[in-house]
């Protein structure tokens, strides 16, 4: 690993123009994680480091202009223009929801299970304005009678994946918890994503704070309240047999009845609804002959909520669960090297 | 039943003033619904038949003018000055969340198991401007790791319990629902409420359709789509055991997947919530040796909700649930008889 340490560093105003200059010389591959709400902009050496990163808040749904507009040559240009203007030829991958119907250009689904060279196999292009073309990669649709779908998190779980290189632990079959706004739980095995179900647990908690009787009580804490939210989780995983649509109540009845406070209250109806989440997926893994007992399995996402995830998952007996950091940017890098956009140096740092 | 049709009669600006006059020369008890968005007051004759209704949308968090500005009496004035003018000594009577924390005067809970003699001990007194005295009845509370709580609910179940008077059915254990925006489940036995459930079904399918990306994509269809709804119970029923977090997701990949057009998916959603909740129900009734199939039940509420209950429930085995149509008035009626505040003629509408 020879990345530590340069993944979160922005273009610094501070730099010399000579110093960004040097940097654009050794660029080798643009790649964007462009979802709904978020843009965010990665260029790379040719040894799959870091170089510089741009955020933005530009996403599909969020763009400066519309779409007919324009909208996305615009936020493209704003997070890339001034690396393309010395680099031109640098070529540019993305994945998220910039590939959906209402993003850029739709690529299409690709059906589970599928393995990196399956999302290769699907990427879709669009020329942009400026001249460079976009390589769009695909998300995963697992068909059925409750249809599953994914844009981005395919792209970070072949992040996380790549750390397994060709070790053995490639083979066996193992869990990838998504935590977020829709969390995705992921089974993967030889390097391909087999089946994985979506649980609404992040917008759905926003749902009820903000637009049910449930908010009106909350006050947010000065810091998370662990206890709090390990009530609420083990309400859900030892009480929970009414369904959601019944625990959630007592974020209400507890504190009417003085036993959870205003201010506990928001991590408390946290903690029921990620309970719901992984005793739900417990049920699931159950008709699978398998367990989160015991479960070594990996997280990927933002990190205090993950956290949470963690301290979740230790009441359903699952106590190795592992961060797995920077899995976007691995995953782009990976995707892009699978489809033959960039040619790795041997000491390429994600290698996989 | 002496009542057939009187009850939505509203106080009718044709009516010739003679006749309103006659009317209040009989009038024994005036009865308030008074919830958080609504005020429904009810005028009785002796024989307990509503002889006029006023409603309004003055409910506690929806007053004319804020509760120390004197928005309770000026509601209470609204609705019922022209009749307490005539008739100035006719008791009053109120349930619902007039007697909440937020209420103007708070009753607190009686326990459950409560029978109509708690409620009646239970009444709280608040003095209005005009003269009034309007006596409250409390609300129930039912203690534990997940207390629940209702107010109103408790007096339509006294309402729609009324009607088995003397009979042997009182005695038998009952299940008794009351489909809504917090959906009450009660079960009861020799006149008391035994123990209840309550499911945020309705207020959870308006924040979702109203606040997450499920409605997005929703059409409201020009009549309600049964078999979109009856999917969503059986998918509820026999998938759903990931749990509400991951079933509603279906709403959006069974549209993307071309699989439920934009009309289907707001009773799709509907179906699915309501499966959750019927599905969780018979998982508490099962832990008490109990089932919704073969099960003899009552719904009180919206007759269109009910409805909806009543075809799901179908699909739970359970193909005997009654509407009990004006279970709020008889509630109101039945506690104002048990209190002393009338003394109803031997034929009154509803004795019990």
């Amino acid at each position: 690993m020879k990345r530590a340490g340069s993944h979160t560093q922005a273009v610094n105003p501070v730099n010399t123009a000579a110093a960004a200059d040097a940097k654009l010389q050794h660029a080798a591959l643009i790649a964007l994680d462009w979802g709904t709400t978020s843009l965010r902009a990665y260029l790379y050496d040719a040894a799959g480091e870091v170089l510089a990163t741009r955020a933005s808040t530009a996403g599909i749904m969020n763009l400066p202009r519309s779409a007919e507009q324009g909208g996305f040559d615009d936020a493209f240009d704003d997070a890339c223009g001034a690396w393309l203007a010395q680099a031109p030829a640098v070529p540019v991958i993305a994945a998220g929801m910039v590939g959906s119907a209402q993003g850029w250009v739709e690529a299409p689904y690709v059906d589970a299970p599928a393995n990196a060279n399956a999302l290769v196999a699907g990427i879709v292009h669009v020329k942009a304005a400026c001249g460079s073309t976009l390589h769009i990669v695909p998300g995963v649709l697992q068909r059925g009678e409750l249809p599953n779908v994914m844009r981005g998190e395919e792209t970070q779980i072949f992040g996380a994946l790549g750390q397994d290189a060709d070790a053995a632990d490639n083979a066996r079959r193992a869990l990838i918890g998504l935590p977020g706004t829709h969390a995705k739980w992921a089974v993967v095995q030889a390097g391909r994503i087999e089946r994985f179900h979506t649980f609404m647990t992040g917008e759905v908690f926003g749902a009820l704070r903000e637009h049910t009787i449930l908010g009106r009580t909350m006050v947010t804490p000065d810091r998370p309240d662990t206890e709090a939210f390990l009530r609420g989780v083990n309400i859900a995983r030892d009480k929970g047999q009414a369904g959601m649509l019944a625990t959630v109540f007592s974020a209400r009845t507890l504190g009417l009845t003085g036993q959870l406070s205003r201010e506990q209250q928001p991590d408390y109806l946290s903690g029921l609804l990620i309970g719901h989440e992984l005793a739900g997926l417990e049920a699931v893994l159950t008709q699978q002959q398998n367990s989160l007992a015991g479960q070594h399995l990996r997280l990927i996402g933002n990190e205090a909520l993950c956290e949470r995830y963690r301290v979740a998952l230790a009441q359903f007996g699952c106590t190795h669960a592992e961060l797995v950091k920077h899995a976007t940017e691995r995953g782009l890098w990976r995707i892009a090297t699978q489809a033959g956009l960039v040619n790795p140096t041997p000491q390429a740092a994600y290698a996989g």
